[in-house]
């Protein structure tokens, strides 16, 4: 993959102020026509051997375009706030809106191979990372993301030359440290490793581009033409519609679903329910008082038919908590800014910190359930989000997540009592709305998009609890229950 | 993921019998448009639990629909022509051609399931299948395939049920083995691989279908239903042009490329060039020869400009093979079989068996060559490839295949003077026609897309070797030494 740049690439100056005005230009002009459209995000990582001059293009970069567009966001150490959420969490909160640039200087590349260089971490680790990053930069294209990757690069005798007439100058003999040279022996390794995942992450929507570092001005030209052409080749693109490849999904033919195996007359009686209620929200406090919560987090999800009491029964658990330590995120519809940003945005922004409890009112679901019932998305986007769904989720569980889940079911007719209830008692009112019953409508295909939810992004890691709420106690105490037993299986695997 | 497939789904007999004769018409009617269009091609996948009628559905498809273009594939034992190939070329073989179905029954989702649950291999490899698979899914999609994936689904108590109802009946006694009910202890682990590999492979594209086996009229109704479906939904799509989202490829801006780095004025004299062939011939003969032999194979690709000298290089090999041992797989327009399939298809035809040596003048890489300038293939088609390309290297060399790969370079006077003598020479006049007049002036375009080639396809496991032919001794002899070493060096490594 490093041939072509290890030849010696070089641009006379002569050549080079010759050019620049006009690619800057140009870049600005591309630049204006991005932020005027905001039709999609231009995602640059910079990523290569060290020396070959990735400070430099960046900042470059920075100086011939509009600052207010394009935002840089060095990668270095982790910060607290970062390493308490999942890895990825630090650049689903860095990539730019719909309209700008976001350039990453490091990447979620810099960890996989300077790890695996080091031998950190085996080879199978980092195929995993690997497919990972993959799935990762898929969802960013499908979602309209131009992704342009530089690699910088220097051949050993390059970066060896380099060190060594730094180290010459007394003037810059600062700039060599001990940590250069030892990056410097682990060069092979680190060529070895590169390409590797240079080449599994080559794809076709995103491919890697391998610039020589050794001359600034042609790595700055070359940098600056590619990105040129990457901005106005996707600028002319007429938008297409997605069409989607899969075979139909299709009820089941007896119309038999996993609703029809619940029983819905199950209840509680107010005493019981008093007494339970107690035990259960005791139960809770204390678990999430416990010191090894302190190591944990969890997400509970509240979705569920229109009336089915999420409000409800969230406010039973929240009585039972600290307030300093959990939050509500009550989800509507996106504001303007998430809506310049991937669908999953919005949720990775709410991912809580260690020790924290956080409920989201409604969640993620919505693409594969309100999206896809109104068609706000194309069936293409809501088929690829059980995949991305899962990839989430998978990633909350790797990092000390308890992800419960819950479906609140009513049945129907319970549903057209509760409303009328609503309409009558004045201070309910405010909570039923024309659509409300304009959903009511289409509880069938509500129906057949819980179920196909339910079938395809109910895990071991993150089973869905379907809970039966056409009696409220009952629903109440499910959830609670359901909750201290997910909470308490995770502490006791803590010791 | 199995949810909705243990709630008892069934269907009556009265429903069943009503519904069928109206089924299978309209499943002929699809297949007879399917096979009539020939745009693609319908893969099956028949997968699941043992004992949820798989079988059954495969023999009652194949007696549904017309067996003229429908063919069943029972993937068991390997054979030795199989085991002595890459694990998926034996599915290669028997991918179905645009307009005909193919069921596979038993797919190359089988193995890994089976020994992870087995825990014959660990989690990591089971990760890297699944990685292997959805590339491979993915390409076959890209490639225009419609992919149905069944999954037949038993509880571990209708699983239990089954087997013991079958050993009451003295007629049916004899169906069930020690086999089945080893394979029913490992339920629990073969439930919870299925599960995180059907999670990990329910793309957008190819999304697995999770049917309840028990029920026998449920089930075959169910599948014939989806498959019906699938086929008109994508019968009634119109065929949509593939646009590269990717930035577009750009040319070094200082022209320097891999080939401005080759000393073309390389020769060998005459005299040299006959002591040393006989040299490197015979050592080839002795390596080829040598017992561990039988334990590797070699495929050499021979690329390069026009009038290279491809066919005198490769005669220099083989007079020095004996003919039991290789072939020589002469590359032009692919015939009308091989455009009915993915276009790697005729390549992985000619993958050899173990202790073989194939030869292939021109190779895979025309997609990025000749079908790139010529645009005989979209942006988005040869984009792809590079990865496509570099996954099938990766199963050659993963199957002990010495994969080496030469590009015979010349100039572009060079080629003028061996066109010219051509022309003149009577017995040379057939080797040179109109369209080598018609590459020659799109020389720019094809040496941009072997620097792309060389770039994004010259690995560790396969560089490309770049021979200078402006002297045809020269090049001989390095052909012969390179293929001399990478043997040699392959043959220390088995020991």
């Amino acid at each position: 993959m490093f041939e072509s740049a290890e030849l010696g690439h070089k641009i006379d100056k002569a050549t080079y102020d010759a050019e620049v005005p006009a690619l800057r230009e140009a870049l600005l002009n591309a630049q204006f026509d991005l932020a005027q459209k905001a039709k999609f995000p231009v995602v640059i990582l910079v990523g290569g051997v060290d020396g070959a001059g990735k400070g430099e293009t960046v900042n470059l970069l920075n100086e011939w375009m509009d600052p207010r567009y394009i935002q840089v966001h060095a990668m270095g150490e982790q910060s607290d706030e970062e390493r308490e959420r999942p890895p990825m969490w630090r650049f689903w909160h860095s990539l730019p809106p719909k309209g700008k640039v976001g350039v990453f200087f490091g990447s979620w590349y810099t960890a996989p191979i300077v790890q695996r260089a080091l031998g950190e971490i085996k080879n199978s680790k980092l195929n995993q990372r690997i497919e990972e990053i993959n799935r990762f930069e898929e969802m960013l294209c499908n979602e309209g993301a131009l992704i342009v990757k530089f690699w910088f690069h220097l051949s050993k005798d390059a970066q060896k030359k380099r060190l060594k007439t730094l180290e010459k100058d007394p003037k810059t003999r600062w700039r060599v440290t001990k940590f250069d040279w030892d990056r410097f022996n682990i060069y092979d390794q680190f060529r070895k490793v590169s390409e590797l995942a240079l080449r599994a992450t080559s794809t076709a929507e995103a491919p890697w581009i391998v610039v020589e570092g050794s001359d600034a001005r042609y790595r700055s030209l070359t940098a600056g033409k590619i990105l040129l052409e990457a901005l106005r080749k996707r600028l002319q693109e007429k938008p297409q519609p997605t069409t989607s490849k899969s075979p139909p999904l299709q009820a089941p033919i007896d119309r038999l679903d996993v609703f029809d195996r619940l029983d819905m007359k199950q209840k509680v009686a107010k005493k019981k329910f008093d007494t339970e209620l107690e035990k259960y929200q005791g139960k809770l406090a204390m678990l999430t008082r416990d010191a090894r919560f302190r190591n944990i987090s969890v997400v509970a999800l509240f979705e569920g038919n229109d009336a089915a009491g999420k409000g409800g029964a969230i406010r039973r658990i929240t009585s039972a908590l600290d307030a300093r330590h959990y939050r509500i995120v009550p989800v509507a519809a996106p504001t303007e800014e998430e809506r310049a940003q991937p669908y999953l945005w919005r949720f990775w922004r709410n991912v809580p910190r260690t020790g924290k409890f956080t409920i989201f009112d409604r969640s993620w679901y919505g693409r594969v359930l309100v999206e896809r019932v109104e068609k706000f998305c194309s069936e293409a986007d809501w088929m690829r989000a059980y995949g991305e769904i899962n990839d989430f989720e998978q990633q909350l569980s790797d990092n000390n997540i308890v992800l419960v889940k819950f479906w609140l079911t009513i049945t129907k007719d319970e549903q057209l009592r509760r409303f009328k209830e609503r309409e009558k008692v004045s201070f309910k009112r405010f909570k039923i709305t024309e659509e409300d019953w304009r959903n009511r409508k289409k509880w069938d295909a509500y129906e057949t998009a819980v179920c196909d939810m339910v079938d395809r992004t109910s895990t071991n890691t993150a089973p869905w609890i379907l809970v039966e709420a056409n009696d409220k106690n009952f629903a109440r105490l499910k959830v609670l229950k359901t909750l201290c037993d997910r909470i308490e299986a995770a502490l006791k695997k803590r010791k």
